[in-house]
C-alpha cells in the first residue's frame, strides 16, 4: 500500500513536471528500487523499444511512457531462471484465429511453467512482455517475446484465463509484488509477438529479420547498470558505518580476561576479582572508529566502494564506445564488453552485499534495527547478486572467453588483441615466468608496497597464475571426457570462479589507479593513495572473498611465502589505516549522499543518532498503546489463568497514545 | 500478536503437561528462537535462581515458574551494550524510605542511559532483573542486580515513572518485542537489591557474600549453549539447500558465451547466433548437486555444521567437569573453560551465519522468498553474533590468554598445564621451528592429506605461528607504550581476530576427529571420513572465512607455499566432492530435522517443492483478493489520472477469493 502511494507520487511528480522518459532515472533512484514502477521503466519499457517493430511501438510506447498501460517482464518460470531455453510457456499458431488474420493460444502447461517472480506481475501492472515458446505447424522455435494483457485497462480485473497471485514474503523488498501467472489457453493476435527481431506472416512463416546481436547490447547494460549501483550501495554503507563509529564511544579500554583492566591495574585496582566489572570507567571512552579493528573492518569496505565506483565509470566509457562500434555494425567489441559486464556484475554484487552486512554488523547491536538503515538496504540489494545471472553462471561465461584467451596464447602465440584490451594482461604475460615463478624478495616486496606498478603487476601474476593453471586442467578434461561438454566444463567451474575473482581485481586495481593518475598530484590524489594501497593490501592480505588473499598470491609467485612477508603486508596495512582514519569521516561525506537517502538513525550527517533512535520509535505501532492487544487476547490469560475460565478478563480500555 | 498466541500455546502446554522447568528446553526450541517467553525461561529464572538470595527466592521464584510473573533481563543500555562498567541506570540508597526499612530512587537520568533492546520488555514482561548502578552515600559501587517491576500485576498498565516503548522494527527476531524503558525516579524497597552476592543493611552498609567467581560460570554456560544452537541452525539450512539442490534440475549443460553450447554444437547447430538460446533443450536437465560448483559451495558448509556439532558435545561435557570442580571450590579450570566458551562462541555465531547465507544463496532466486525457510531463519541468527560479546570483544578475551599462555611458554618454558588442556598444542610448540619453518616437501603433503595426524598438526602448526608472531608484536608494543594498557592491546587487535580463528579450527579439528575415533571403523565411521578430510582442507585452501585459507599455512610452513602445493589440495578438494554426492542427501537426512521445524517449502522431505511454493501463497493477505486496495486507492489513478478530477473512480466491488 505505501509503495503504491510512493508510485502515485512519482507519477504525479513526472506528469506535473513533464519529465521526460529518459530523465526520469534520479527520481527512480530516490524512489528506492522495490518499486514496482522502475520494472516499467527499466525493463518493460527498454524492451519494447529493443524488440518491438515501428508500427508496434506506435501501438503501445506512448500510452507506456504516459503510464495509460504499466508493464512487466516476465521470463523466469517457477523452475527455470537462468537457463531460458528451459521454459515451457508456449505460444502455439493459429492462422485461423481473427477471421484469418492468425492468432497465438498462449498456454502455461504445468504447475513448474508458472511464471514466477515478474516484479509487479500479481497486483500492479496490466501487461507483460511475455517469453513463450513460438510454435507454429508443430515446429518449436524457442522462446520469443510478446505484448500480453493480463488485466483488464478499465477494472483491473485480471483476465480469462489469467491467474495471477503475489508469490508471498520475501527477505527483502517486500514494496515490490512479485508475482506468479498461470495462463490458461489465452489468445491473443498474431502481431502481438514482438517484431523487431521476428517475424510470423499470416501463412504462418517464420522470418529473421535484423541483427539479433544488438540484443546482447541490452543484456551488457542492464549488468553494468547493477555493477555501478552495487558500488553505490557499498558507499551508503561505508557512509552509515564510519559516521556511527565515529560518534559511538565504547569502552575506555578493553577488558581483558575476567573482569582483569590491564590498565586500571596501575591505578591501584585489584586485578583478579569483580571489583574491575562492577567500578564505573574512570576516564571517558574512546571513539570506536579509533579503534584498529573497527578501521580493519571498515576502511577496506571504503576502498572497495571507490573502486567500484571509478571502474564502473571507465566501464560506462567503454560501453558507450563499443555501443557506438555497434551501430556502425561493427560487433568486433562484443566479446570485450560481455566479458567486462559479466565480470563485473558477478563480482561487485557478491562483494558489495557482503561488505554492507560488514558494515551493518560494525554498528554493533543497533545494526540489527531497520532504523539503522543498512539492514534493508542489504536485504534489498541481495537478489542482485542472482538476477540477470548469478556468480555461477556468470563465472562460466567469464572462465570460457578467458580459456578462449589462453588458447590463443598459447598456440598462436598471440600478444595482444586489440578488440580485448582488459585482457591485455593475460596476452602479455610471460609463459616461462609462469610455469617456474620466481618471487620477490622481501626487499623487493618492502620497496613495492607502495609501488603502483609493483602492486598492479601483482594482481596481474595471481590472475594469469589462476587462468592458466585452470585451461591448463581444462584441456585436460577436454581430452578425458572426449570434447568440450558439460562434464569437462564442470571439472574447472570451481576455477572458474576464482578467475572471475583474479580477472575483477586486475579491472578494479586499474579503474581506481587510472582514476589516481587522472587527479595527478593534487590534493585529492594525496587523500586517495592511502585508499588504493590499502585495496591492494586487502586484496593480497586478508583478500575480500572467502579464498582470497594472500594463498594465490604466494603460490603464484607475485609474493614471497614466508612469514616475513606477511609480517610486511600486515604491518602495512596497519599504518594505512592510521592514515586513512582522520580523512575516513571526510571520505564518506564525499559521497555526499543526503540523509533521506541514507535513511539511517546512526548515518545521520547531523551525529545526533540516541535523539534520532528514540524519536523513530514514534513511528512503530506497537507504541500507539500502552498495553498490546496481546495482552488482551494472549498475555492475560498467561499471567491469570482463572480468567479464562471466569470470563472475567480484561477488555481494551486503558489504551493511550 | 502471532507471537503472543504461541505464547500462550506455549505456557498452555506447560501447565497442562505439568512440565517442570527444567524439562521446558525441547518445547522451547520448537517454539522458535524470536519468542519472549524464552528469555523469561533462559535469562530471567536463571539470573533470579543465581543472584537471588533464598528468602528473595521465596518471595518469587515458584511465581516465575508458574509465569504468575514474566521477567525479562535489563542490562544494556543505548549508549553501552558489551561495556557494562559504563551503566548509566542508577539506584540511589536512602534508608529513611519504607519507614525506616530502606530503599532505592532508581532513575535514568540521561536519554543516552534508557534501558534498550531487553527482549520482550516492550509489551510483555511485567517485571525485570535490572542492572543498575548502587550509590550508597555518594560512594557508587557499580552495576547490580535488582528485582523490578514494570507493569501493574493486574491491570498490565506500566507504573508511573516507568516509560516503556518497543524500539521498532529489525531484520528478523520480530516476534519478540524488544524494549526501551526509561526510569524516572521510582522507589523500590532495599531488598529488591538481588542478595546472593552482595547484601546492603538498613544502616546501608555494603557487605560482599559468597563466591562471586560461580558468576563466570552462567556467562559461560549461555555462550556454550549459543554455540551449540549456532551449528544446528547452520545444519538445518545444509539440510534446505542439500535436498532442494537435488530436486532442481537447470541446463542439461551450461552455456557458454553468446549462447553458443560447445556440446550442442556437436549436435549439428550453428555456434556462433541466436540459436542456441532459443531452440529448446534438448536433454533433461541436470540435479544442481552434480554442478561441482554447487557441491563446492555447500559440503563445505556440511562438514563445517558437524565439526561445530561434535565440538560443541565435547564442549558441554567439559564444562559439566569444570562446574563439578567449581562446586567443590575448585576454581582452576576457569580460565580453560573461559577461552573455550569465548572461542567457540565467537567463531560459531560468524561462521554458522555466514554459512547460513551461503546455503541461501545456492538455492538461486527463490533462496530469497521466506517460504524458502532459510532466510527468515538467517535473519533470526544473525544477532547472535553481538549478543553476548561479539566477535572483537571476545576475541581479544581469547587473544590476551593464549599472549598469557604465550608468555608461560617463552618465559617459564612450561611443556603442558594441565589446567589448560585446550592449549596443550601451543604448550608443546617446537620454537626453533617456529622460528625458521621447515615446510613438508610436496610428496609429504600428498600423504598427508589423508592423515589424519597431518591435517591435525597443521592446524596446530598454523595456530602457533599466529599466535607466536603476534604475542611478539604485543611483547614489541607493551615496551613501546610503556605499559600493557589499552594502545599496547589495540595494536595486535586484528591479530587477535586471526588468533581467535587459527585457535578454533584446532578446537574443531580436534572435535570432529575425536568423534570419528569413538565411531572406530564402522560403517557411520567410512562415510565421515570425507566429511572431515574436506573440512580440513577447505580450512587450508579456501578458509571458512575472510582472510582463511593457504596463506597462513604457506606463511607458517605448514604447507609448502607453491602452485604445485595449491594444485594437490585443490585436486583432492575436488575428490571429496564427488565422494561425498552420493551421501550428501543422507547426511543431511540424519540431522532428521522434521518439516515443521525446517519450515521451507523447498526443503521438505518428500520433495514436492513447487507444489508447495503454489500453496504457500495462499497465505499471503495480497491473494485475498484479485485486486488490491492500493489499485483503488492509487493505483487507478496513474492509469486514469481523469479520475481523480471526475470523481468517477471505481470502489472495491470485484474482490473475489
Amino acid at each position: 500500500l505505501r509503495a503504491c502511494e510512493r508510485a502515485e507520487l512519482y507519477v504525479k511528480i513526472v506528469r506535473e513536471n513533464n519529465i521526460p522518459f529518459e530523465e526520469r532515472g534520479p527520481l527512480q533512484i530516490l524512489m528506492g528500487e522495490d518499486f514496482f514502477i522502475l520494472l516499467h521503466e527499466v525493463m518493460f519499457v527498454p524492451s519494447l523499444q529493443n524488440l518491438a517493430d515501428d508500427e508496434q511501438l506506435s501501438w503501445w510506447l506512448a500510452k507506456a511512457h504516459d503510464y495509460k498501460i504499466l508493464g512487466t517482464y516476465a521470463q523466469t518460470e517457477l523452475t527455470h531462471g537462468s537457463n531460458v531455453r528451459g521454459l515451457q510457456t508456449s505460444a502455439t499458431y493459429d492462422e485461423s484465429m481473427y477471421d484469418g488474420e492468425g492468432g497465438w493460444n498462449v498456454h502455461t502447461p504445468s504447475l513448474e511453467g508458472m511464471k514466477w517472480w515478474p516484479g509487479g506481475l500479481a497486483k500492479s501492472c496490466n501487461c507483460v512482455i511475455l517469453m513463450a515458446r513460438v510454435v507454429i505447424k508443430g515446429v518449436d522455435y524457442g522462446p520469443h517475446p510478446f505484448f500480453f494483457q493480463v488485466r483488464d485497462f478499465e477494472t483491473h480485473a485480471s483476465l480469462p484465463g489469467v491467474e495471477l497471485r503475489d508469490i508471498g514474503a520475501k527477505m527483502g523488498y517486500n514494496g515490490m509484488d512479485n508475482g506468479g501467472m498461470r495462463i490458461t489457453n489465452v489468445k491473443i493476435p498474431r502481431r502481438h509477438l514482438l517484431g523487431k527481431y521476428v517475424q510470423v506472416s499470416k501463412e504462418g512463416v517464420y522470418t529473421k529479420v535484423g541483427n539479433q546481436k544488438m540484443l546482447f547490447g541490452t543484456m551488457s547494460y542492464t549488468r553494468l547498470k547493477i555493477s555501478t549501483g552495487a558500488g553505490l550501495n557499498l558507499a551508503k554503507a561505508c557512509t552509515t558505518a564510519i559516521r556511527y563509529s565515529a560518534v559511538r564511544r565504547q569502552f575506555a579500554m578493553q577488558r581483558t580476561q575476567f573482569g582483569e583492566d590491564v590498565s586500571l591495574k596501575t591505578e591501584g585496582e585489584k586485578p583478579d576479582d569483580m571489583d574491575a566489572i562492577v567500578k564505573p570507567a574512570k576516564r571517558s571512552e574512546a571513539q570506536v572508529l579509533d579503534y584498529s579493528s573497527q578501521q580493519y573492518l571498515l576502511f577496506p569496505q571504503l576502498a572497495l566502494a571507490f573502486a567500484m565506483h571509478f571502474t564502473s565509470e571507465a566501464g560506462t566509457k567503454s560501453y558507450d564506445h563499443y555501443i557506438a562500434q555497434f551501430k556502425a555494425e561493427n560487433f568486433k567489441g562484443l566479446p570485450e564488453m560481455h566479458v567486462l559486464t559479466s565480470t563485473l556484475k558477478a563480482v561487485s554484487t557478491v562483494l558489495a552485499a557482503d561488505g554492507m552486512e560488514q558494515c551493518r554488523k560494525s554498528l554493533g547491536g543497533h545494526g540489527f534495527l531497520n532504523a539503522a538503515g543498512i539492514g534493508p538496504q542489504y536485504l534489498n540489494a541481495l537478489p542482485q547478486a542472482t538476477y540477470e545471472g548469478d556468480f555461477v553462471v556468470l563465472s562460466i561465461q567469464v572462465g570460457m572467453a578467458v580459456f578462449k584467451a589462453c588458447g590463443r596464447k598459447l598456440m598462436k602465440g598471440l600478444t595482444k588483441d586489440p578488440n580485448n584490451p582488459s585482457l591485455d594482461y593475460l596476452f602479455a604475460a610471460d609463459l616461462k615466468e609462469l610455469k617456474t615463478p620466481t618471487a620477490p624478495s622481501l626487499a623487493e616486496l618492502q620497496a613495492g608496497i607502495t609501488d603502483f606498478d609493483f602492486l598492479e603487476r601483482c594482481m596481474e601474476k595471481r590472475a594469469n597464475f589462476v587462468h592458466f593453471s585452470a585451461a591448463q586442467k581444462f584441456q585436460e578434461a577436454v581430452k578425458q571426457h572426449g570434447s568440450m561438454n558439460a562434464n569437462a566444463i564442470d571439472e574447472v567451474k570451481i576455477d572458474m570462479m576464482r578467475m572471475t575473482y583474479a580477472h575483477s581485481y586486475v579491472l578494479y586495481v586499474k579503474g581506481f589507479r587510472a582514476k589516481l593518475d587522472a587527479l595527478k598530484e593534487g590534493p585529492l590524489h594525496k587523500v586517495l593513495v592511502p585508499l588504493f594501497e590499502l585495496f591492494c593490501l586487502t586484496i593480497m592480505d586478508s583478500g575480500y572473498e572467502k579464498g582470497g588473499g594472500f594463498g594465490e598470491f604466494a603460490a603464484s609467485g607475485a609474493l614471497p611465502a614466508s612469514p616475513a612477508a606477511f609480517a610486511i603486508l600486515r604491518a602495512r596495512v596497519k599504518v594505512l589505516l592510521a592514515q586513512l582514519r582522520p580523512n575516513a569521516v571526510s571520505l564518506v561525506d564525499a559521497w555526499n549522499v543526503p540523509d533521506y537517502l541514507l535513511n539511517s538513525c546512526l548515518g545521520r550527517y547531523d551525529g545526533r543518532v540516541y535523539e534520532a533512535l528514540y524519536e523513530q520509535t514514534l513511528y512503530e505501532p506497537l507504541n500507539k498503546t500502552d498495553i498490546a492487544t496481546g495482552y488482551y487476547q494472549h498475555l492475560q490469560y498467561i499471567l491469570h489463568p482463572e480468567r479464562r475460565e471466569s470470563g472475567a478478563q480484561i477488555e481494551p480500555q486503558t489504551a493511550k497514545l
